[in-house]
């Protein structure tokens, strides 16, 4: 396995392996690999000849009060884990080697960045567009796999890559749980005991609204309420949830599949994304 | 000479010729092609195997009370010149083949498209780079040549292409001129006999900005009164007239090399847009 730092020595790479028809598959990270991660490189492993693994704590997407500073950062861990999973090459850029002092341009998504998490984070889907085609082009990828909990994200980067005539390939691979049903992240690591205790209420929360779907409930109020109530009794702050159309992002009322309930909530300080599909 | 009208043809034909080691360069154009067009094609045939010229009138690098509409088109006679230059193929999209109805991506450059032109035409970089990339994704050129009548367009997709690593290398060609001086343009048909007569003085002034510039004058509100002066006098209303520097666009005074002096002006309806190099 090669790790590279400059996006030179990627390009190189990258056209020899196009030389000899391999087909490559990026998968783009911040780093602090998880289970979820692992399952989007086995995920590109089954669809391309070579898999290329990013670790990149890109600070455009993070806003002036977020987490950029604390982000968890273990590089000697993720090389090891990229090395246990046969990833061919891992791209570890320095963000001065990203972004010229004087970067100027900009790729903006301006309908599917509008709610959710973008209404939460501005300019956060802004930064993930323009690193996510810096990435592509750096990489010279055919392939690119992302991972359902960031639903949102997913579709907006398919969003960019229909609108922009990008040609890589997107895999979208499902969210991945821990067996009490916490969502798998990074930011997990933030939580206290306790307060990794009480975000299992959001999980418990979409599952109940995902029941009442089941039985019928089609009222997006009322689905939406399951979860809040779950959450806040449990000490959670909800900074949103919302049921929206799986392709527009749309708010849907009354809930017609395929649709997607996403909420994001704090814990302490920590700050949860999750979301389940109503199909 | 192929002619394709939908963008899946010409990513085969582009992944083709790829596939053969052969270097495609890129052409954008919109149409009603004049000698300066051509000097961009065989400027792309002197470094590439192939050559492709697209012919979109751009709808999104228009404003609202621009000439989109009445834009000069003139395909069939496009063509046989492209033939003649022995193009590869020519790339001739419907807008509808090129914008979704819910399109929602833009790349938008904030630096260097501030002044100038980007100043006079809100929106109208946004436009240029977001079609820029999309035929560079679509095509999947290795080269695209460009003309230095547009300048500060030329300095825009560079740094475009540098900001995000996009795998092309540019080509710049200089700026033509018919024998009278008058800066080769689509618009020039706009012009009736009286205005292009009067639309000398564009050149004229710029010339007698550059003798003044090297006679030893480094005001730039002197050399930029020059050009203006004449301008009026023709009939000609100025849009802007800026001395800037050529890396930045950022305004000099003193004047200091290399810089560039670009104006517009109407003469009648007609947008006309010119400038020289001072190095």
């Amino acid at each position: 396995m090669q790790t590279l730092r400059d996006i030179d020595s990627v390009s190189r790479l990258s056209q020899l392996w196009r030389a000899r028809n391999l087909r490559l598959a990026l998968v783009p990270t911040m780093g602090f690999l998880h289970e979820g991660h692992l399952s989007l490189i086995r995920l590109a492993r089954q669809h391309a000849d070579r898999v290329m693994v990013s670790i990149f704590v890109n600070p455009t997407q993070f806003g002036p009060n977020e987490d950029l500073a604390s982000y968890p950062r273990d590089f000697a861990r993720d090389e090891q884990l990229c090395r246990q999973e046969g990833v061919d090459a891992v791209f570890y850029p320095e963000p001065a080697g990203m972004y010229a002092a004087d970067h100027s341009t900009w790729v903006d998504e301006e309908s599917l960045s509008g709610g959710l998490c973008g209404a939460s984070r501005p300019g956060h889907f802004r930064g993930v567009c323009t690193v996510v085609l810096k990435l592509f082009n750096i990489s010279g990828c055919q392939l690119a796999v992302f991972g359902r909990k960031d639903a949102q994200q997913a579709l907006v980067i398919q969003r960019m890559v229909r609108d922009l005539n990008v040609p890589v390939r997107l895999l979208l691979a499902p969210l991945l749980r821990e067996a009490d049903g916490l969502a798998l992240s990074s930011r997990n690591k933030y939580l206290s005991l306790a307060e990794r205790q009480n975000a299992l209420s959001i999980y418990q929360g979409l599952q109940e609204a995902e029941a009442e779907y089941k039985s019928g409930c089609r009222d997006a109020a009322r689905l939406c309420e399951i979860p809040r109530r779950r959450i806040s009794q449990a000490g959670g702050r909800i900074d949103y949830i919302e049921l929206v159309s799986q392709d527009s992002l749309q708010a849907l009322d009354p809930v017609k599949a395929p649709a997607l309930l996403a909420l994001a909530a704090y814990f302490g300080k920590t700050r949860l994304i999750d979301n389940i599909f109503l199909d």
